[in-house]
C-alpha cells in the first residue's frame, strides 16, 4: 500500500502516519518528493484494510497495490485449473464447452425437446431454472423442486450434465443431487453467505459476474467460494450495466483475456443475457470464442415464440444448430493454438 | 403496453401480432402512422410479459406503459404510509429520523459508547452490523449473534430502537427477536428469496437501494415484500455506481422527490456509504433533508482511527453531535412545510 | 410518439392534450386502456420535439418511436454505403480495411519508419496525429500543420491514403489538402458545428463515438454530416465509459451488428483506444472482425517504449506484422460469407 | 508516481525500469515488498507522462500521485478566486449568485420577456442560448447573430450582465462583444482548442462539467483555460451520464463540496439540465445551495409550454419566482456561514 500526503502535510502528521503503520505490525518507508510526500507501506501478507490510515491528518489518499484476492490469482497459481462438470472439462487447453437450454423449465415435455435438440446439435451441457430471479414479482418465478426433476431426467436421458441456479442456503442439498453443477447468478454475485455455502459443498460452480461488478469485485466473489475449499469455479461474463440500452447489458468481452491473465480458473460467456436479443447470441458466441472464452452459454427453446421466460433473446433449435455448426468451424480454425 | 412495427412490416406481419396479442387475453388497437404502424394493447390489468411479442417477425420494439409493480406505486395507493419502529415514525408529515451507529458491532463496550454518543447526540434509532457484507473474504466479517445481543443490548440502555443488516433466510427469526428493524443491503436488493421471507415477517424493513439498480428495479424490490403482505417498508438512497471514482459511489439525490411523487413508501438517505467520505456525510446529510428525505442514516464510531470496518467515513461523537445539532436547525426552517 | 396519461387523469386533460397535437399539425389517437389512456400521435414525418406536450396537466410521459435521425437509417436507405477513400473500399462485401500507425506524429523519420512498417505489414491505410486532444494541457499537444506534411509523405512515400483527426473549423481546409480522410474525435463526436463544416467539405470521414454517446446520439451524430451532403462517412466504435477501470474504456462491440441492422454506413473498430493495452489489441481486433466489423484502427510505433503519447497501448512492427498474419488468415476463414 | 512491478519480475527488469526512470532526469526509489517490489519516483515537478515505463517487462501497473492540472489546484493556490462579471461575483464569502432565463433565444419579445421576468424575480444574471447544441440536425438551432443582439438588449434594459454558449471559435470576438460571460457547454468541455481560444480572450467563462467527464477530466478543462492566462473561470455542474433514466442526468451534488476543497474556483449547480424534470428543478436547487454551491442556473421561459427547446425542465415565470422566495429565505437561513 502506498500513502499519498497532502502537499502541506506536516512532519508531526507524517509521524503520526508512521506509527500507525507500524501498530498494524506493518513497515513504513517514507518517500519524500518535490510536492509531497508518500509512504509506502512493507511486509504486508496481502490487502491491508486502510480505515485507520485514511482517516489521518494529513493523508491526501491511501493506494492498494494488493488485491483483495489471493487464491483466484494467477500470480500465486500459475498453472491453469481444469474444472471437469461430469466429464465435461472446462478450461485451457480444453475444447471451449458450449451450455444450452431454455431460461426456465417449464414442463416436463418442454424440458425434454429442449434437451434433445441441444444434444442432437452437439452442445455439451444442459442448462434450465427451476428458480427463477425475476425483477418483478409477479412475473412466472419457476416450477421449483419439481422443474429439478425434469432437468435431471432431461439431462440423463440425452447424457447431458446439468447446471441450475441455486438462490437460496436451503435449497442447495437437493439441488447438488440434482444438478452436476450450481450456477450463481448475477444479483447474487456479492450474496456472500450463498457464496461461503457454495464453496462448502466441494460442487463445481459457474459464478456469474455481477452487473456492476469490477473486475476485482468478480474475483473477489470467486475468492469467497475457493476459501471455503471449493476450487472448482468457472466464472461467467454476462454483461454489465451502462448507460447503453440498445442491448439489455454491455457485454465487456476484453476481461475474457484479462481474466485470462490475471487468474487459473476458466471463463465463459452468456452473449443471451448480455444481449437481450437473439440475432446477437449466434455473433457474440463467436467472438467470445475468438478472445479466449473457455465456453459459451445460450439460451435455446423449442418454441421461443411461447416461452415463459425472456423468448426474445433464446435460439430455436433451428438456429441452434446453424450456431453449432459456425461453433464447431470456427473452434477447428482456431483449434491447436492457444488463442 | 406498444407495440412498434419495423418500417417495412408487411400486413401479414401486423396480423401475426395482433393475434399474438388476442392469444394473450388482450386487445390489440393498431395505429397506422406516415412512417410505420404501431399496436396499443388493451385490456392488462398489469405488466404484460412481452417475451413472446417481441420475438415475431416485423416487431422493432415493445415499449411498457404499466410498470413491474403496483402495491408500492402512488398511483394504487396514494395515501402515505407512515413506519412506526417501536415508536419511532417514518414518513410523510413525521419528523425526519436520524439513524446512527458504526459500520460494524466490534464488542460490548464499542457498542454501548456509540450507543451513548447517538442518543446524547439526539439521534432517535441505533444501528450496527452484526453480519458484513464485505467485498473480499479476508476483511472482518462481523461478530454474527453475539454481536446482535450487543446492539440489543445498547439500544435498550439508551431507549434507541435498532436496526440491522439481515444476510441470510435462517438469521432471520433470530435477528426480528433482537431487532426492531431489518436492513436489506444494497448487494441483496435482488436476493428475491430474502426478500420474499422479509416480508413474510411483518418485521419493518430498511432496503437499501442496489449500486446499479434504476428506480423501477429498486420499487419493484419492495414490492416482492409487500406482496408477501409487509408494507413496513422504508427505501434507502445509498448511491449508485457511476465512472466517478472521486467518491464511493455516486450519491443521486433526485431519486428522493421522485419516489416521494412515485410511491407512497418512506425513503430515507445514507450519506457515509454513497460517499466513503467523512467530510461530505454532513453536508450530503443536510442535503438530503433539504430534498425531503425522510431521514438519514449515518455511520458514528466512538474512535472512526480504530475502526475495524468503514473508519473512513464514520464521524466522530463530537463530529455526530455538531452534525445533529445542525440538522435540528435545518428542521426547525423547514418545518411546517412539506419541503 | 405515444403519450402516456397518468392513471387519474381527467378528461378535461386528456382534451387539452388532444388540442395540443392536433396544433402541431398532428393528429390524436386516444387509446383508452383498462389503468390508463394512452394517446397516439400520428402524422408526423420524423422525430417530434415533445417539449409542449410533456409539459401539460395529466401527462406521465410521452415514448419517442421515430428516431433524431433519417438519412443513416437502413429503414430509409437500404442499400449499403461503400466509403472510397483513394482507392479504399469500406463496407459491405469489401475486405476489411485495416489502419494503423502512431498515435501522433513525432518527427519525419518516426512517420516515414512507421508508414514502412503499416505498409510491409500489409495494411491498407496510415493514421498519425498532428493534432492531438489531451486531457491535460501540460502532455504533448502534437506537431500541428508541420506533422501534417510528414503523414502526407510517409503515406505517398508507401502508397497508403492517410487518415488524421481535425479538432477546430479552421484546419479543416489545409487537412482536406493534406489528408485522404477527416477524423472527428471521441471527444467532438457532439462538437456540432464541427460536424457540419466537416459535412460540407465533402471529404471521407472517420466518426469516432463519443464515450458517453448511445447509438442513437452516434447515429444523429452522423446524420449532422450527411445532412450537409456528406454522406461518405465511417463510423468507429472505440468504447464507451463505464464503472469499470481495468480497460481504458469499455469495447462494446455488440454495437457493431446492431449499427450494421440499423444504418448503411461502414463501421470499424479501434481495440487501441478501447482497451489501452497492448496485450489486448490483437485479440480484440480479431474479435472486431468476427462480429462484422467493415475494419480496425490500431496503433502502431516503429518504438513503442519512447511514444510521446500512448505507447502501453501501441503495437511494435513485429507485433502488428504477427497481428497482420492472424488477421489474413481470419479473413479467409470469414471469406465469402457475410459473417 | 508509483510503478509496482509483478509478483514475478526479476532483479533485471526492476533494474530496466530504474534506468528508464533515471533517462526522464527523475529518480527512483525501490520498495521491495514481501510480495513484489514498487518503485516510487521522485523528483517531478508535476504529472509524469508513463506511457514508456507502462510499456516495460515486469511492470503491472504506474500509479499517478501527481494530477494534471496544478493551476486549478487549490494546493497551490489557497486563496479562493471570486470571478467578477460585470459586477456580479462568484465565489467563497460572495452571495451564491442565481442565472435565469431561456434555453434558447427565441425572438425579440420573448427574451425581454423572459428578463423582465428573471429581473423582477431577483436573479442577478440572465442566460440565454443563441446557438444551440442539438442531439440531432432537424431540431431548432438557435437564432444565432441576431438572438445574440436580443439577449444583450434584454440585458440591458433590466441592468443583468448576460451569459450565452460559444460552440465554434470565430463566434467568440462577436459573442465576447454581446455577453458578458461565455459558456463552454458540455458537449465541447473536451474541445481543447475551443478552451485554449477561451483563455487567450480574458472574458469570465462558464464551463459545465461533460456528461462523462470525471472531476479530474473536469479539473484538467479548466486549466487549459487558466494556463492560457484566463484564471475568470466558473465551474458548473450540470449531471453525468449513467444507467439512471428516471432523470435526463445524475445530479452529481458530492462533487461541489469536493471541488470546493481541491479548487480554488467557483462551482455552480445546473439542476434543469441535470435532470430534465421542471418539478425537480426548485428542490434540486435548494440542495445545490445547501451543499454549497456558489449560484444556479435554472431555465425560465415567459411561456414553458411553447418553448422551441427544454419546455418540460423550464420554469414559468411564476415557478420561478416562488423558487426565488425560496431562495432567499435559504439564503438568509444560511447567511453568515460557510455551509
Amino acid at each position: 500500500m502506498l500513502i499519498v500526503m497532502h502537499h502541506h502535510a506536516s512532519q508531526a502528521e507524517i509521524d503520526q502516519v508512521i506509527a500507525a503503520v507500524v501498530a498494524l505490525g506493518l513497515q513504513a518507508e517514507p518517500i519524500p518528493g518535490s510536492l509531497r510526500t508518500a509512504i509506502g507501506v512493507l511486509g504486508n501478507q496481502g490487502y491491508v484494510d486502510d480505515s485507520t490510515i485514511r482517516t489521518l491528518s494529513g493523508v491526501r489518499e491511501t493506494i492498494h497495490v494488493s488485491k483483495p484476492y489471493k487464491m483466484v490469482s494467477r500470480d500465486f497459481h500459475p498453472e491453469p485449473t481444469i474444472v471437469d462438470v461430469s466429464g465435461v472439462r472446462f478450461g485451457e487447453g480444453e475444447k471451449p464447452v458450449v451450455i444450452a437450454g431454455p431460461c426456465s423449465i417449464e414442463s416436463e415435455e418442454q424440458m425434454m425437446a429442449a434437451a434433445e435438440l441441444v444434444k442432437a446439435a452437439g452442445a455439451q451441457m444442459l442448462r434450465g431454472g427451476a428458480f427463477k430471479p425475476r425483477t418483478g414479482p409477479y412475473s412466472f418465478q419457476g416450477l421449483g423442486f419439481e422443474g429439478l426433476r425434469y432437468l435431471q431426467q432431461a439431462g440423463q436421458a440425452n447424457g447431458l450434465p446439468v447446471v441450475t441456479e441455486v438462490m437460496r442456503i436451503e435449497q442447495l442439498e437437493t439441488i447438488c443431487r440434482h444438478a452436476d453443477m450450481l450456477q450463481v447468478g448475477a444479483r447474487n454475485m456479492q450474496n456472500f453467505d450463498l457464496l461461503k455455502e457454495v464453496g462448502k459443498t466441494g460442487h463445481p460452480v459457474l459464478l456469474k459476474r455481477g452487473m456492476s461488478a469490477t473486475l476485482e469485485d468478480f474475483l473477489a466473489a470467486a475468492e469467497y467460494i475457493i476459501a471455503e475449499g471449493n476450487n472448482r469455479v468457472v466464472l461467467c461474463e454476462r454483461g454489465i450495466r451502462t448507460f447503453e440500452k440498445a442491448t439489455r447489458n454491455t457485454l465487456d468481452l476484453s476481461v475474457v483475456p484479462l481474466i485470462r491473465e490475471m487468474s487459473h480458473l476458466p471463463i465463459i460467456v452468456d452473449p443471451s443475457h448480455a444481449t437481450g436479443k437473439r440475432m446477437l447470441v449466434p455473433i457474440m458466441s463467436r467472438a467470445a470464442l475468438v478472445v479466449g472464452a473457455h465456453g459459451v452459454m445460450v439460451e435455446v427453446h423449442p418454441n421461443p415464440a411461447t416461452a415463459l421466460c425472456d423468448g426474445a433473446q433464446s435460439l430455436s433449435g433451428r438456429g441452434f444448430s446453424e450456431l453449432m455448426v459456425e461453433i464447431n468451424r470456427l473452434n477447428d480454425f482456431l483449434g491447436g493454438r492457444d488463442c
